[in-house]
């Protein structure tokens, strides 16, 4: 029965044996932890070989002759960069292999927007005060990059296509301020689905106001299926190259997590003009990316295949994690009106949306009881859920058992939240 | 005897000698390389066991508990911290490990300064024309990054004691456009010479007019040395407690010409207000640097007496080098006039002075005949050597065999070049 179509008695009621039932299990004593995405250790086990693949007796040279100890060459590996372009669906060319984090080089082409910006363009620091747009719920590093820069965040409603396209179309045609979107385009964080191709072709065709309006295009789950039906997301930069717009789109993936987190490798891809501006940065910058990583992880994975059958044993591990959540959420809130969520075809997260003004609640109750969640807001920018409504459920760190416990406290959470508020009205 | 007090008869036969000479050694057709200051095969070679140190079956956990292959840790490993802390002379609390470049470090830093800024201060980027000292020869990438963010750069003389003090202290006392200077202290690249504690103190006494005056401080070569007799720093770091300028020096090393240069560590160490500052802008950057490259370099190194051990055999393999192009100058210049230069204690670097003029037919002729040198001027802010004098001799890369062959090249183009000149006049 929908708690909004009981009586107060009867949620009285209801209310207090979540009560009973909160307070048995906040007695437990229990310390879990479903904040945020981070592998699991036996996600990382799963790596471990790629630590025998380099060691005092190995070949150090490169395809191209070149000795990887030593400095040098600013866009990786060729091997790497090679593996990076299937990935990525763009030429090895138009490829940047970085260090260990695709956050760090994402901060670092908007810093490099900033300071110094695009040909026939001021810098961004330059154009007194400008926008970025953010589909929301979203990602909050992505949008604190932009936060941190001082620009203005607007959010953008996320739809079950990706963004509102609509809403994207009018601002960024009319406003020469704003500057960019951040897209996390298969399996969104937190969302977890995947923009549909009239999505992305409508990315492609954008005309900005701002002849430097940028798409960041962080593919991050780009292999991360957890299905035997995942989502397949359109090729934006085939798509742009139609249009001509092949300047827009900066893309980005890493090996976070389907290495390791602290040491994998990262890597972006963009069009000429873009790399034009990013390599000097680069050139200034640095002499050369950790080449010794990038070609353990060539090593490791050899090729694309081998990244692929690689996400199959995350797959194994990930996937009855995502199910136990999913289990909980059906079993213990469908059809009482409290909460709706996702169910994706991969990536890292489950988006829950609770009863609205309840997700700060849920966060609090939940905390109490010893299960730490992300924040409350943080999906959104400045941290500021609209509605009070959406929590963002990581489900790969802990073990599954230690999953039924947390998702146990969260779904009485979810409900004794609702029960609070509708007998306050 | 002198090349300045020959008659023309003389000159000219001096130089149709040294011209036959020049032409058989071209007719070689060599390919050799001394133009930047890369570890020989042989260096890097001395640490193929630190890829030993970790394999699949490793303890993948730092001193604090932390998974090393997870997210996290910004500041880096406490374990790397205190070797860098003993290499830089400064608290392990105020050390941060980064990633693979220092040079990136520096690059980071100077842009957080340009977009952000300091407490009470605008951002550099937003107070106009700005400028940076660049002691002279110096090192070319420094230079280069404040050249990249539109600083205008300031040539500063290098005394045998370090850069001329009476200039730096009375433009940073009066201008305060001046935002920073850049130091490498200890076997400075490309003269060799290591700052006297005079020279280190009045740096630590500084009244810069500027309230975010900062003091580029790259101990690049802080363990680089080469001799029974090294050259010893005073601590920056603690003489400027003692005249309460704790935030000015921001200090640099890194592993990269102790381990390898493309895979090595990097650190910088400064007081509370830079740190409060730069740990933001990390915060926003990265979730954490390549933590299992820093454990592979605990295990390897220990602490900082392995560190100092290791740069025993290091020195072993260069003090020959450096040794052998001393011998070419001594042997084949002195006495003529036609150039001057340093004998360094250590460091990377032997820094020739050519007759005036002459510096860019140096390396124009070295070049011909299969000699790759530094650019001349590139030591000087805008690659403009006012004298076009200096030329840096990097003699590490090569084997000894070819550094021979090579510096017989170099001396005869020195000469050359000389006679030419004079001749011309």
């Amino acid at each position: 029965m929908q708690y909004t179509e009981m009586s107060k008695q009867e949620l009285s009621q209801v209310k207090a044996e979540l009560q009973k039932k909160y307070d048995d299990l906040k007695a437990l004593g229990l310390n879990l932890n479903m904040a945020r995405g981070k592998p699991s250790v036996d996600q990382l086990d799963l790596s471990m070989k790629l630590l025998d693949m380099l060691n005092s007796s190995s070949d150090m040279m490169s395809s191209t002759g070149m000795d990887c100890r030593n400095y040098g060459m600013a866009d990786g590996l060729p091997e790497m960069r090679d593996i990076f372009s299937q990935m990525m669906g763009v030429e090895p060319e138009n490829v940047i292999v970085g260090g260990n984090s695709s956050l760090n080089m994402m901060f670092d082409f908007i810093s490099c927007c900033m300071t110094h910006g695009f040909p026939g363009c001021e810098p961004w620091a330059k154009q007194g005060h400008i926008k970025f747009l953010c589909p929301s719920p979203g990602y909050d590093r992505h949008f604190a990059v932009t936060e941190y820069f001082g620009m203005e965040l607007i959010t953008i409603p996320m739809l079950s296509t990706g963004p509102d396209m609509d809403m994207v179309e009018e601002l960024v045609s009319q406003d020469a301020s704003i500057k960019g979107i951040w897209c996390v385009p298969k399996y969104s964080n937190p969302l977890g689905i995947t923009y549909s191709d009239e999505t992305v072709r409508r990315f492609a065709a954008l005309k900005p106001a701002a002849k430097d309006f940028r798409i960041m295009w962080d593919n991050a789950y780009c292999v991360h299926d957890l299905t035997d039906t995942p989502d397949q997301l359109l090729n934006l930069y085939e798509e742009c190259k139609k249009t001509g717009n092949i300047d827009m789109p900066v893309i980005f993936a890493s090996t976070s997590k389907i290495s390791f987190p602290g040491a994998g490798v990262a890597a972006m891809a963009a069009g000429p003009s873009n790399l034009i501006v990013f390599r000097e940065h680069l050139s200034f910058q640095t002499i050369g990316p950790d080449k010794l990583n990038q070609l353990r992880h060539v090593m490791f994975f050899k090729n694309i295949d081998g990244v692929r059958e690689h996400m199959k044993l995350h797959r194994n591990l990930i996937a009855p994690k995502f199910e136990t959540v999913l289990r909980y959420l059906r079993t213990e809130l469908t059809g009482k009106g409290v909460a709706s969520w996702t169910e994706p075809n991969g990536g890292y997260f489950i988006s829950v949306d609770v009863m609205e003004g309840c997700a700060k609640r849920v966060v609090s109750l939940c905390k109490e009881a010893g299960v730490v969640l992300t924040g409350a807001g943080a999906t959104y920018p400045y941290g500021k859920d609209p509605k009070d409504s959406n929590i963002r459920v990581a489900p790969t760190y802990p073990p599954v058992s230690e999953l039924e416990q947390a998702m146990e406290i969260f779904c009485v959470c979810v409900q004794l939240a609702a029960a609070e508020k509708l007998l306050a009205k």
